[in-house]
């Protein structure tokens, strides 16, 4: 083995998602009669949304779209500092593109795009979340009192990508950002081996984030973004009150191969597919970890449900729907 | 708030903890039997174990001796670099003692003491376990097949001292090791209050270690050691097994406060307490967070279980037991 | 053995509790809000309620009172005939008290004490409960949707009562209503025993009914009403949002020695106990069950909860408070 | 409605299953290594087995023989007058056949088939399972400690079959047996309606035996046997060491819509489909309950699993394979 250097550790967390949705109304039920989140803000075509172990002022910004797909997912760094080293990384990379004053929920943001077109934000400075007296809660690490609505996720967990290209955005990924691949699928062998998905993190999750290859070809696409509970009993019971008000699940409740993780993916009525993780699945603590290689050839039947197939949408459907619109970062 | 500067990142993990017990074959039937551990290796008056999602030779050394607690806790490193930096911090600081050429299991390793006197390593080089073809399984980021025996932890979570002064280990920890504080108790207001308790990781975990005032005043003390299971479930099931075959519980299954852990406190036969942990409680991804302040006067039924009490025991008693023995780092 | 005899068949169920309440918009909030039960009925001093699959019109009646403490136990026949028969077996009994034509969410009923002087009711003629269109579910075997509003229970499960003497309220639901008793509890051996408490059923459900020694000599009191989840999971849930909320539970989440069904209680508003059961515990198939005997002077710490001790108040408390009122149904 | 009437209650329960195994020594190892159960008996080509919370000698006889399939299916009756009124009814049927003296773990049985020709047993006599002192438990209601080996089982539930008349069948478990039909599965509208599922019980549970319409046209072939947990989270358990020793799941973990059960199907060494059930589902005490009738034109995406699809090997094999051999009863 190579000399182990020490690795990047610029990016603290996934601080939001931009969700673009067809029907912003419904979205906003979705997550917030069954899921437990609530609504901070509102501003022009957009919502705002948090989870009630969330600290800052919102982890879900839903925006209305003609097609469903990624707005830009928001990460933010381990100080000011990082900051400025995670800009100028990307600007070497030449996929660096504005600084902007913020948004509702932060300071000064830098924007840039994979290399597949998904648009991207970095920040340090935020704003956090004070619950009013009557939501305050005696479990002083809490930020809120948990809900009395719905099936309540307790923060954000992940987002996943399709690309056009899977290894060149992870290596974008790891090289610019920081982060570690800790689970691959490939197919193939030698030098026609081609990489399908990757899970990297930038902590001992499996994944703050998920690149997949777009079988379509399509660049930019949306997979899904994931919320978390922490048990594997919320999953199911997630899953029966969705499924009793008319919406669709695509698979689980189950548990995945990569990340050992309980989840269940449903649909929510904007046309996004949205996955809820039940427990935290493995974490990964050693500082030499090699990423975990799944072949496609053979271990398909492990990788997305231990227990089970799952149906082919899940590896075809992205957002938008190829050919409809060019992806927003685009 | 002050310039947030980047924290320290050179501690990996909790490698393993060397447990003194007074009954080395009761000790090792506790965590075979009924926890689902295997041994990897026997030594002198020491066995080593593992658990199933472990992928070190060791996580736990049982060391036969007249009184039970604390050998030793040992940590890895990020990388060889950072242990290299540790050592000498640790120099600075005065307390460190010697390189040794390692034990089972990993190699050269750095000993020092805590400011109390827990006898400590750090290390970078360790053995892999590998599983024999039997033990294989399809699932590829796991070392081995689930056990089919007791109620299988899937590895370690964290330890827990006592020590005369809380504050002054605390300290040392945050400024020589790059912990960061994640919650604490304290007692009193002002230039009167005193710390009673310290949870500190490395990692999105609320901590790696914990640090409790002894009341007794004892130096060098083991309040315990936590395996984890990843479901709460789990703990009903391990408290079930263990509760019929003899075994005292001293608290839970309950929820804590601190962490928002599933837990399960148990008397091992060696003399030793042994926590289980069901979920993984709540994650810190916030790179600024602000340590938790829970006051003892006002907060204490909702510390160590949000449900109801606990026994005094869980704060009286560490092992060994006050005046039997020096501790073992003294 | 003496030979084996059919057993009486004749009650099928518990079919609703009338509750005292010193705060009966405190004690509906709690049901509704936390509980996920709704309000089908209000008349006069007294709210109806129903838990989601109950496909009565109410399983829990609460009654504005200037003391907590028991209103009346309702059961349902298996007929029309077995009605007939059961209270011809009261009235040769003596604890037979009239006919009345009714309340809301059902007809006719025969009222009866308990030798304590619990008020009861026995009756056949049932309302059904519909949801409204927007209630209903594909789950064509659930009366309505799962509620999105708090962890919402399923249905009534049993009923506990205090009695100045408990083996003569055991010989009255044995003999006369066709009770099979399932558990006991016992103090002292030979001629000197008495009975400390007793779980009985009409179904292998390990009992509708309780009835426990009130240590205070009082008779006809309350000890608790339960209503049931049928997962563990739910009654942690349950435990952490209503202690948030600040109400006081009085032991649990934990697991029945008696029953072995995971158990929660926990203090309502209006100054009841009221008991949330986790999964259904044991089912009792065998025909001939011989009653399982506790003995207090052994058993003590395995009966209420087998992972460790419970409050003293949960065996000396019960409603209304010893002296305050006369109970109900003297 | 009609007058209603009280119901036969001569059926205590099901009392154990003989299944017919290609592979003995491969099935006894997955009841054993994986659920729990232990062998009791040993007698010809048979193994004897019994869960832990069984009271009576086995739940289980395994038979080795050239097909997989079902042997026959014993009940115990309420009591020595029930078991005679049983069987003067059958023989009124027509579908009688001989006393025996009976077999390992019971007394004399009368041997019977259905309609289809499966065959059954009724018997009183029962032979008792005492743990030696080692097994024994504090937790006087369980005739033995829970194992620690595998992911253990509590107690058989119900056995599936397959016949090729469903109503015919279903109604003479109604008429002659006093099972209730609890809920059903039909295709098309009136005159042409046919009947493809019937789940009946004796007891609140929804079923102690299923009969499903075999699509093949065979005559008495077995579906499946179901154990019972008790806890959701233990189908996924079993789920998970059952998967990575290499067995095959052929549907779940999920929720059933019929009978609203945490389900698990898997197929074991000799054959044939078992079922694992986590909790309880829903009961029902309601003594006019009226059959829950599902459609299978409108219906299907409920009635097995609520979350989603389930394959369609669940509703077509059954054993034996279809004209592989007459159907031990015939």
């Amino acid at each position: 083995m190579a000399e182990h250097v020490d690795p990047i550790f610029d990016i603290a967390q996934l601080a939001h998602v931009e969700m673009l949705s067809t029907d912003p109304a419904g979205t906003e039920r979705f997550f917030t009669e069954f899921l437990g989140m609530s609504v901070t803000a509102r501003e022009g075509n957009s919502v705002y949304l948090r989870a009630y172990e969330e600290a800052y002022h919102s982890s879900l910004k839903i925006t209305e779209a003609a097609q469903p797909g990624l707005g830009h997912v928001a990460w933010r760094t381990q100080s000011p500092a990082a900051l400025e080293r995670r800009v100028a990384a990307i600007e070497t990379a030449g996929l660096g593109q504005r600084w902007i004053d913020g948004d509702l929920g932060h300071g000064e943001a830098y924007q840039f795009t994979t290399p597949d077109g998904h648009a991207m934000e970095l920040f340090w400075d935020v704003e956090r979340w004070e619950a009013t007296p009557e939501l305050r809660t005696p479990l002083l690490n809490r930020p809120q009192r948990r809900p009395t609505q719905g099936v309540p996720v307790r923060r954000i967990d992940h987002v996943n990508l399709m690309a056009s290209d899977a290894a060149e955005n992870r290596r974008f990924f790891e090289e610019h950002l920081g982060f570690r691949t800790r689970e691959r699928i490939v197919a193939g062998e030698g030098a026609e081996q081609i990489e399908l998905g990757n899970w990297m993190s930038v902590s001992p999750l499996v994944h703050e984030i998920a690149i997949m290859r777009d079988p379509s070809g399509t660049r930019g696409r949306f997979h899904h973004v994931c919320y978390w509970y922490g048990v594997p009993q919320h999953c199911n019971d997630a899953a029966e009150v969705l499924r009793e008000a008319g919406y669709e699940i695509e698979a689980g409740p189950g548990k995945h191969g990569v990340s050992q993780a309980t989840f269940l993916y449903v649909w929510e009525p904007g046309g996004n597919r949205v996955e809820l993780f039940g427990d935290v699945g493995y974490l990964i603590q050693e500082p030499d970890w090699q990423p975990v290689t799944w072949h496609a050839e053979t271990d398909m039947e492990w990788l997305t449900s231990i227990y089970g197939p799952i149906p082919m949408s899940f590896f075809e459907i992205g957002m938008p729907p190829v050919g409809a619109v060019e992806p927003v970062g685009a």
